[in-house]
């Protein structure tokens, strides 16, 4: 029996648990599973909300019950019943309805399902290629609709932050003019101008900038990007930012702002409360005990240098690293000293992929003693003492030493450090953010023989390192800083440049003539001379966030429709060949055959 | 005598208006002007809040007066110093700041700005192509920056209620599948797969309504949407739309919904209060009485049919017209009596525009009579009085007459009753919304001997009209539906297709194949037949909203960085051409000669 006005619900599934037994209400969603128990009919209907059971009784209502027996999984119904206590043998204390059974007396079939071609309930890991091909299923799971939820809140919170706050929402536009530098811009070409194109903005900095020169004093916005980079595990071709920029402020005041913005976002969308102000360190610093530029401060293991205890010992590798101008530096494994002779060799693994040419590892006995390392043989006992004392080392531990140039080493034990942690569980569930500070201006790109802006070549470098810019760019330090979470880079900032001869010297520094600077960057140069105020920003990775927020490891949970690895929709079968027709019109030719079909397949 | 610390205000300029005399404050903006009385100096210091009178006094301070003599306009400040009551002679009614100075103690000049091109201060008109070279400076100006206030807060107010309302906000990809139908998209070029390519969306309708298959039940987003149509005035190639869809909810459940946002936003964005429930007239109703889809129904002037009238008065136009089908209908001008034949032939150019070969005027003597037209003649004085009767037409009115088939005369006269309301300032400040329902399914494209779909290819046809769809598509009327603000679309929607075979259907009487369909749609056609819930949804231009709200009628106003009629953006000069390793890396060659230069330019 369908009756064609059954359609709106006037509840959600488990929202109606505060309702009296007897009440009639109408729901709406999904076929979950079906029961058949004789004539006796239980079907799971699902929606957002979660999971209600509808009962279809042949005595009250024998022609619904022709109908359930014959309902699909996944087939959607509006059901019309009324409410009513579940015997107690049949009370499922692990259900937010589980006390509670609606007894249909009205059904309406609005569509079938095919059989789905993966399960929709519990945890069970699904090929992620089908999940994708098929996100509109993968959607009705219950913990994917709990991640779009959290996004929802997320975005909702910070807006109402920045609101609060003073700061304006402004929309920047989404085909911009490219200026290539760094990674790669996506490109969209005019048909109004043949042969020209517009980009995708991977941010709007110069625009937020001219935004401060424009007076508009605070601003924000949750703003798509995007970078044509080639794929790597976290990241998307195109992605979620939120983006501030301020007049008028230190970086100290915005460092506060955003301090109070975790608080609030971790208190309004999971009810948790953290501690602020944020501890600060600096990049330097981070690098050398944590051989990290986003150092995960939830557990202690810091890189030591052993240069001094190991100097003049005779064994060649350290030795050779020494007299190299390079150094011995390390970190102890809390308990490693009983692991295999094949778990050394995949830290060893580790530490090598950074360039450094081994592992050197001592295994601290009982008495203090070490074993393990040829290099052991070169030393006396006076500085095996040391360097356990060093170490702090304990009967039990392992001493891990690597010998290289100081960048090297670092990065590598910052690896193993974190390896050495995952490995212990040392993390715990605590949540410890981080501002890293005086991040190095340029870094040099030796296959270019040049320096590239570590942030962008619009970061203001320290005051006090301003004539290093000629003299020796690479010990110029920045005034910009990175927010860590857990050693999770959330984002980032710098106090801007906002004097004309400044930037240019920046643009000269990086290896632009003044012409290129004023081929790609002339109109900024020319917005600076107007009268800009001193501003900073910063950037937060929306969709990262998100994943710290959820509790998701999959970059790709977060996203309604995301892309793969290889910057493919798997749903729509995206990117797709262009119609000649298209390429026409835009005054373009692919030089790949037979790409620009007459239809798209 | 410049200080280091001097950066933070601790004030807006106008926000001090509560403070006692004597506080110290600290404020920072733009030097709007600058007055010298002999060694007294006044400057007009202002920020995005308004203007603050600061003294420069050489009894107090005598260096600073010395720097403020030299300040140029639009420099920027910090300025410490204390409030003062202005002497009762020197008071400024028309400032908010206008009783108060503040006397200057310590100042920081943060950076000088050259002569601007035009002037920032007043209503005077500026050359448009300048403001948006140097829209920074188009953005000081007080205007500008009361606009971005109301887009920023109709966008939090908008987003608030569909929270509240239990919407969820998802964002969907920007880089999609390109579905060519109707207007044209912009592609971008992969990468990674060379000949093919992403398109930007002219809407996330497809996406939207998986999002509803996928169990979302209420989604919206406030989302950039991208046109590659030659330039109109009202039209960018990008923009901001208020993206909604719902799931299991009736069309008048979506109209009520969307009645109360336009109440909620008028409400807290203007204090004005609207009328709800909003009128609906069907689209044939809206054609008859108004000649327009989107009828402004803050005045009457209904169109009228005067064929039973006129037929058989022998006169050749008329009768011409009815012979072939169609019919003679007007409209009156309350007072129209007195134009000149020049205004006259005004009128009849918007008439002729449009398709009837003329116009045909009646002036309304006062005793009735009427005069003008040689169809006159052929008229017996019952007639002419029946005319005059049917036009409500009173002493000095004229009654306007077009003969034609009834599209044709439709349009022209809805055309000329919106020129005769804007004559006769008819308009008044009143806010009236109309839904306007039962849209065509169809248009047919004479040029291309096919029928296309009015709304889009996923709407609904009204249930009674299904059976038209194969027999007479050209009658079946749509479950489509617009929201008109006062002679303005602002947005429109429609009840969604949920069977699949009834999108085949439609996809079949839009001209495609099935292989087409499966081509270009497939994935959503798969979509469909996993459990399609009933769902409907709707779409509002942000940016024509806003207009509406901050009351300007340049839709370019309401747009931080909007591009020019020809797509162009005069700030950044884009778009730009591409260098020849971008165009290589995408697998393209510009079939334009030197387009693809080594620098862009």
């Amino acid at each position: 029996m369908n009756h064609a006005d059954l359609l709106e619900r006037t509840h959600y599934c488990t929202e109606i648990t505060h309702l009296e037994p007897g009440t009639t209400i109408r729901v709406a969603g999904w076929v979950r599973k079906r029961r058949d128990l004789g004539n006796l009919v239980f079907i799971d209907l699902y929606d957002r909300s979660g999971i209600l059971q509808v009962v279809f009784d042949p005595v009250r209502n024998p022609d619904l019950v022709v109908l359930a027996q014959e309902m699909k999984r996944e087939s959607v119904l509006t059901v019309e019943g009324t409410i009513s206590m579940r015997p107690d043998e049949a009370v499922n204390q692990s259900m937010k309805t589980g006390r509670i059974e609606l007894i249909a007396s009205r059904v309406k079939l609005h569509s079938t399902s095919r059989v789905p071609p993966f399960h929709l309930i519990g945890d069970q890991e699904v090929n992620e290629e089908l999940r994708l091909k098929y996100r509109y299923l993968d959607l009705r799971r219950s913990e994917m609709f709990r991640i779009l939820s959290v996004r929802h809140q997320t975005y909702q919170v910070v807006r109402k932050f920045y609101s609060d706050n003073g700061f304006i929402e402004v929309t920047t536009p989404h085909l911009i003019r490219s200026t290539p530098e760094g990674a790669r811009d996506f490109l969209v070409p005019s048909r109004l101008y043949p042969g020209r194109c517009y980009a995708l903005p991977q941010s709007p900095q110069i625009l937020k900038q001219i935004l401060m020169i424009g007076g508009v004093d605070r601003y924000f916005q949750i703003v798509k990007c995007f970078r044509d980079e080639d794929s790597r595990a976290d990241r998307q071709p195109e992605f979620s930012q939120i983006d501030v920029e301020m007049s008028f402020v230190t970086r100290d005041t915005l460092f506060r702002i955003h301090e109070e913005l975790m608080a609030v976002v971790y208190r309004e969308v999971l009810g948790i409360e953290i501690q602020t102000p944020f501890p600060r360190m600096t990049y330097s610093d981070a690098l050398v005990d944590y051989g990290s530029d986003k150092p995960d401060i939830r557990f202690d293991l810091k890189l030591r240098d052993a240069t001094d205890v190991l100097a003049g010992s005779g064994y060649q590798l350290t030795e050779d690293a020494i007299r190299n101008g390079g150094g011995v530096r390390g970190v102890v494994y809390p308990g490693g000293a009983g692991l295999s002779r094949k778990q050394i060799g995949d830290l060893e693994r580790i530490v090598r992929s950074r360039g450094p040419g081994g592992l050197i590892t001592f295994k601290t006995g009982d008495g203090g003693e070490l074993t393990g390392s040829p290099l052991g043989k070169h030393l006396e006992p006076e500085r095996r003492l040391q360097l356990v004392q060093r170490f702090d080392a304990r009967p039990g531990d392992l001493i891990c030493l690597a010998a290289g140039g100081f960048e090297e080493t670092a990065w590598a034990l910052g690896d193993l450090r974190l390896e050495i942690a995952r490995r212990g569980n040392m993390t715990g569930d605590s949540l410890k953010f981080l501002w890293v500070i005086d991040f190095p201006l340029f870094e040099y790109v030796p296959q270019e023989s040049r320096y590239q802006a570590m942030h962008h070549p619009f970061t203001a470098p320290l005051a006090q390192d301003e004539n290093l810019l000629d003299s020796n760019p690479a010990l110029c330090r920045a005034q910009a800083y990175d927010l860590v979470l857990n050693g999770v880079e959330l984002g980032g900032g710098s106090v801007r440049i906002f004097r004309e001869d400044l930037q240019c010297r920046i643009f000269k520094a990086l290896g632009l003539t003044k012409q290129e600077a004023e081929n790609r960057f002339g109109f900024f140069l020319e917005a600076l001379r107007y009268g800009t105020p001193p501003h900073c920003g910063i950037a937060f990775g929306m969709d990262r966030l998100i994943m710290m927020l959820a509790g998701t490891d999959n970059l790709r949970d977060v996203i309604a429709f995301p892309k793969t690895l290889q910057a493919a929709c798997l749903l729509t079968n995206a990117p797709s060949p262009a119609t000649s027709e298209q390429m026409k019109m835009l005054g373009l030719k692919s030089l790949i055959e037979n790409s620009g079909k007459k239809e798209t397949t």
